[in-house]
């Protein structure tokens, strides 16, 4: 699992809370909607409290800001934000994070 | 970039403070001590926040917490927190995650 340097200048750790008996739904849409097409969409990943599993975090790293305010405005991202809006609480939290380095394996 | 399910049942995210000018050789640090050629690690990601760029983020994912427990024990792991602790103002902050899914575009 080489440890890659990313070229990401753009990133954060959304933080959102499923409303009750929803987070599953949740973490399915938001994997499902995962812009996984898009190369300047360099970290995608969903992750859930273990203390509190209502409790989903989304982390992402971006080449750009302009790359994913893009994305961002997207039909697909739209949509997804549409199915989301019923699973969740309330708005996500945001803090900005951006990833240099670092790997998933698969 | 298929997004993938992962099989994490342990994971955080660990935040800390890089002391003045000390930052890049933390990161530097973190991304040549990633437990890399663990097969129990499937995330390792560092970030570091835009708004202070002290503030570097670790996220861990592992398949168990005993496999991160026995990683952590290992003599590779102690060597890097001595390595991590002049570099930064106090201990890490935890917040437990376990990486559900997603992908890392290298």
């Amino acid at each position: 699992m080489p440890q890659a340097r990313l070229k990401a200048t753009h990133g954060f750790h959304a933080t959102m809370r499923a409303r009750p008996g929803r987070a599953d739904a949740l973490i399915d849409a938001l994997l499902a909607g995962a812009p996984t097409s898009n190369e300047n969409c360099l970290v995608y990943l969903v992750g859930r409290s273990s203390s509190e599993p209502d409790v989903i975090d989304v982390t992402e790293g971006w080449t750009s800001k302009e790359a994913h305010a893009e994305a961002f405005a997207s039909a697909s991202a739209q949509a997804l934000i549409a199915r989301l809006a019923p699973l969740v609480t309330d708005a996500a939290q945001y803090r900005d994070v951006v990833p240099v380095g670092g790997s998933v394996r698969g």
